[in-house]
């Protein structure tokens, strides 16, 4: 049957995977609500016409949307920005400002599909709205720095810039220079002339040179001063003075999260963007905001094995088996004695046959990754003992339940 | 502005409420876990002809649907059932059986909006899959109880029956018979006759008595005496010999939960359903399964204060003003030492103007509800001392930072 089959670019996640991924929101949410960023939801549709026009051309083509049964036309969340600028102007009175908020949802794009490329996926955005101040900005930056230190990152590169560092250039000129890191010098020279921002090679190498003898500017150097007094470690900052992450939107500082063990493109960037949440509201409000790639991030945490180890195995942590009608009653009270203990046991729940074979039941600890079984056979039951399987290794010892327990709590 | 609202039946979850359903949700997980339930994501999307034809007529009538980009019809998820079934078929080779797994997602019906009912809403499920033991029966049943237990849930119901205490009745005399509860004894003789299930009212009431004085069936009494055997109170099971739950794919067991505090309707239901995960592997595959009704559950929450108190509060515990250039440091310091023992802090944030005005940073921490507030002022710094104001009493102190840093940490 050719339809037992997702959709192209849509993932379905089997449980080693949701875990990991549930281990990556949860690290996050810690961070930010350690640091004062609350949760929101906004709803997978809204009426088309919030979000049409508002993500170019572009994401008016990959726009999933549709007319639903009462014949509104509607479309599926495209991004968590335009959502956060209708929740800031249709709540306005009753949101504390700054409103700091995160939010992790997935969105869906009709991309062409490739290497790390999907129609659904999950945004984890934190943004501070209602306020200007450098120290929004460095507040951010810190919470950026905690969330990647706690999944384990240590060499990492916070790649800042601002807006006002390309002083008057052309939206074209930065657009070229912002690729420097990608195409090198000479072809952004090429561009340069090409597209007629300059006429001689020797203007681009100017034009190029001067920007690259930028220092930071004196918001910057604040905001550097102020993730300093918070007790950052700003050797992780790193000056860029190409730095313009394509969209003309920022307005002040420009952030993106490098890692040189993970060479496939930024974890995640953001910045300041003081024009575009108050676009419902009718009036300009304040706002900086980062956009983590939760693909991206997965996908260097897997690189760079910082996933806990534990991570890898079942929730379960022992298997306790049953033989039969007979053993069936010691097994559940096996059981019922490790889940006092809090540690997290299940029973096989096959039917119990003539006889329950071992290798079944072994067979189902393996596939789950349970890391061990507890065997409650005759021969122990007989003897008042446990025989207990340590799935990894493959070595059994029979020893009382109390001795097990007791091991169990040391670990 | 018009657009600036959500859709019908879409809702908003800013963070009082967004922080209220996470908590629900990692309550529900943590008992999932803690039983050998692990996680599933599957797509938004589906492909149409995957879902269309298993939810009845009704459930064609009110799924999202529509053509993508590529031409492809597709709908949006409209339970975690289907899905779960193209699950066990597509990696059937791969997947542990019994596979018990939890799934937590929005699914979308357009649904008459009312009362309770919305367009877009989780559905929190647990299913154990390919294992036709009441021993399994018996191991969700315990994982429902513990997971409303872990809510704060003490005085509610399991409704349980057994598909065979109906015997041969048809599924016509079931129907009617399942509504016993809600229109009450008459209305069921009347629509018996009506039906012409039976002829007179006799006839009827000798059909109702006889399911009425029904006992346990001997799949039942074993399942309840293994859920003895787990250590589950068992008084809180009760035999409902007319309970159908609407659904005819029940085939063993069927469950519903009911609170006699919350009488708005069952708060979950669920069963065996032997014939349906099967349906694209072509083969019969047993399984047992529970919906939590998330919203129904929230609002007997509410309704019963099972929120925990700090719930209601921001996560951030402490909001340190600052007033000016001058005493910044001061403040980043505090911030600093309290966020190194771990208590969760924030700085006001907003732009230092000349000088920032008290109200202003108190009005934030009301808003957000941070319960204490750190003031700084010109007063405090001379003396080495700080203000701590308690948002809920009003009341002030002026201490030093340790003995503050000692009170919160004794608390």
């Amino acid at each position: 049957m050719a339809l037992i089959q997702t959709l192209k670019g849509f993932r379905d996640f089997l449980p080693p995977d949701a875990k990991k991924r549930q281990y990556v929101i949860d690290t996050f949410k810690a961070v930010f609500e350690n640091n004062g960023f609350e949760p929101l939801e906004t709803p997978a549709l809204e009426y088309e016409e919030l979000l049409a026009g508002k993500y170019g051309d572009e994401g008016d083509r990959l726009m999933y949307r549709f007319t639903d049964l009462g014949q509104r036309n509607v479309a599926m969340r495209y991004d968590q920005t335009v959502p956060l600028a209708r929740i800031v102007s249709q709540y306005q009175n009753v949101l504390p400002l700054p409103f700091k908020r995160y939010q992790v949802q997935p969105v869906w794009r009709a991309e062409n599909t490739q290497r790390g490329r999907y129609r659904e996926f999950i945004q984890c955005d934190i943004d501070t709205v209602g306020v200007d101040s450098s120290l929004a900005d460095a507040d951010l930056i810190a919470t950026i720095i905690q969330a990647y230190q706690a999944l384990g990152f240590e060499n990492f590169k916070v790649l800042v810039n601002d807006r006002e560092t390309f002083g008057d250039l052309s939206i074209d000129a930065i657009t070229v220079i912002d690729k420097l890191k990608k195409i090198g010098k000479e072809k952004v020279y090429e561009e340069l002339i090409a597209k007629k921002i300059v006429e001689t090679l020797e203007e681009a190498q100017t034009l190029l040179q001067s920007l690259l003898e930028k220092t930071p500017t004196e918001r910057l150097q604040t905001m550097i001063q102020e993730l300093e007094n918070l007790g950052i470690d700003t050797a992780l900052l790193e000056f860029s003075p190409t730095l313009a992450r394509g969209l003309d939107y920022y307005t002040g500082v420009i952030i993106e999260i490098e890692s040189p063990d993970y060479p496939y493109g930024s974890l995640g960037g953001g910045g300041r963007y003081d024009n575009l949440i108050g676009m419902f509201a009718g009036k300009q409000i304040p706002a900086v905001g980062f956009a983590f790639g939760f693909d991206r991030t997965m996908e260097a945490i897997e690189a760079l094995q910082l996933f806990p180890a534990e991570l890898a195995l079942s929730t379960t942590q022992v298997l306790v088996t049953i033989f039969s009608e007979e053993f069936k009653k010691i097994s559940f009270e096996t059981l019922n004695k490790l889940r006092e203990k809090n540690i997290s046991a299940e029973m096989y729940l096959g039917e119990i046959k003539e006889k329950n074979p071992l290798e079944k039941q072994l067979k189902y600890a393996d596939q789950k990754m349970i890391p061990l079984v507890v065997i409650l056979g005759s021969k122990e039951t007989e003897q008042n003992l446990i025989t207990v399987k340590d799935m990894s290794s493959g070595e059994q010892q029979t020893i009382s339940l109390e001795e097990f327990l007791a091991t169990l709590l040391e670990a």
